[in-house]
């Protein structure tokens, strides 16, 4: 079965890291979020992407999520020393992947390739596509009416302000990564993994052609909110700020009419009869992942429950 | 005395130290060459200014002459296993700066504010500006007619082609930096430090303005070159591919019609008699620069020849 996941930041990694375990990388394709790419000191930085490398690399900071494991801080150290600005933590290790994808992007590399050439590197098997070439950038509507880049927003104020929607710069003219179309047209399954729906998930489904191709295909999602809460990041403030109840219903609506199925978790078990009368099959498991055996577990639970649905809508 | 030093790399450096522990901050401006100022994995790299500006801050290699002591190598082992280029060395310390300059360049400022800004976190006071806050490129002519970028011949080709001249691209209509011909209008003595004249000083003077203001100023020059040979760099192989036997006459000649003294080695006492045939004053001493104390000793000797040569000059 040919798997293609769309992908954000670090619960987008873990199930990532799952899925790696148990689908032959020739099957296994990972569409990831660059709309929170920024340049900071010049550097091109690509969180999502990061993350999903490192994890699958096995070199990601298992405390933080992002990051490299083990990493040293003499440059930001040095930095901090200059009166230069520190809130975006930038170890050493992870430095030079910022660094080196910067030097190959001017001199002209596309974006895809170097995830290509890191994840050589790195030994890392699975396909990893950024989800454009192009610059895309997350902006956030803020309820003062201030437009914030996704990292301001994010790291520099700590996700604190009320937001009122998002736009992604660049979405309407960019182009999906060559290959990204393909993956999802010969795809059996897409599975929208426990990412962002808001500013991980929806800049991918921006990119033209991605929404009309998921139309004919089999997708399913997995829940990035447990009992109203995420486990990380700010979704569930979102979904509040815009109105809606953090649930798995909310989530539900919110990928209709992509959605053919969604794993929530037992803490959420109330919700599956609402999820199906949005004609959306609920698979009600745990899906919180605390270490490697819970992402290999779910992971085969996505893929289980995604053979499920893919016979259900075959009939 | 109002002094003010013209300065490239690491002689440079060591003969500025000196001075900075003889003269007042208030009374010493060191120029700093920017030609081999380039671009690297998209940072801003002035090597000579961080050279000028670590050895005074007494953060320098002192093994290397470049660099920052007890630096760590980690992201560019990182790096490496990336595939990417290693031919610049750039430390861990040493990175903080280009990043923060490049940060600061990108924002607008000018590079002698982000040099103003380093000096006093560093805790540096005497007075550094770079030659010019405009972009100004050496470009060194090869015998097989390529044109090298300075840091490619420098560090990446080891200075192995043979040269046939340089250009200072950008030179003619690059400004000087505010400051440096007011500061040169000011001084009492001009010292030309033990640089490289071809790349470390050169591009100094073909700024517009700063040749005519020395015709005016009292400006005596150290020799780097002590018994035929650099002590460092390419001086000496660059005069004799160019035809000049490298020597003090050599430099004496280089710097003509500016110049009115020079203090060369004791090795090279053998000299003083067709230097002053050219008009300029020769002052034999040591002028090997090993440590510290020598750094002063050269330093106070430097202040003490130009009050001669000034009040040579003013009978």
């Amino acid at each position: 079965m040919k798997v293609v996941a769309l992908a954000g930041g670090v619960g987008g990694a873990k199930l990532v890291d799952g899925l790696a375990q148990c689908v032959q990388p020739e099957n296994l394709t990972v569409i990831v979020n660059t709309g929170d790419d920024f340049h900071h000191f010049g550097l091109h930085i690509s969180p999502d992407l990061d993350t999903i490398c490192y994890t699958l690399a096995g070199l990601a900071n298992p405390e933080t999520g992002w990051g490299r494991a083990g990493d040293t801080w003499v440059v930001m150290g040095e930095i901090e020393r200059l009166g230069g600005p520190t809130w975006f933590r930038l170890g050493d290790r992870d430095l030079a992947t910022h660094l080196e994808r910067t030097r190959r992007l001017q001199q002209g590399e596309r974006l895809s390739e170097v995830v290509t050439a890191f994840c050589q590197a790195w030994g890392v098997k699975v396909k990893v596509l950024p989800m454009s070439d192009d610059p895309v950038s997350t902006v956030v509507l803020t309820k003062e009416g201030i437009e914030l880049g996704f990292q301001d927003y994010f790291v520099a104020r700590q996700c604190q302000p009320e937001v009122r929607g998002f736009r992604f710069v660049g979405s309407e003219t960019a182009q999906p990564t060559p290959g990204v179309l393909e993956a999802l047209r010969r795809a059996d399954l897409v599975v929208i993994c426990p990412s962002n729906p808001w500013v991980s998930i929806g800049p991918i489904l921006a990119l033209p052609g991605v929404r009309e191709t998921l139309m004919h295909k089999v997708v399913v999602a997995v829940s990035p909110l447990v009992g109203g809460q995420a486990l990380k990041g700010p979704a569930a403030k979102m979904f509040r700020e815009l109105g809606w109840q953090p649930s798995p219903l909310a989530i539900a609506h919110f990928y209709q009419p992509l959605l053919r199925g969604i794993l929530v978790d037992v803490s959420d078990a109330v919700w599956a009869d609402e999820i199906r009368r949005l004609s959306i099959i609920p698979e009600v498991t745990d899906i919180v992942m605390r270490n490697i055996q819970d992402r290999i577990r779910l992971a085969r639970k996505v893929i289980a429950f995604g053979q499920k649905v893919v016979e259900t809508s075959a009939l």
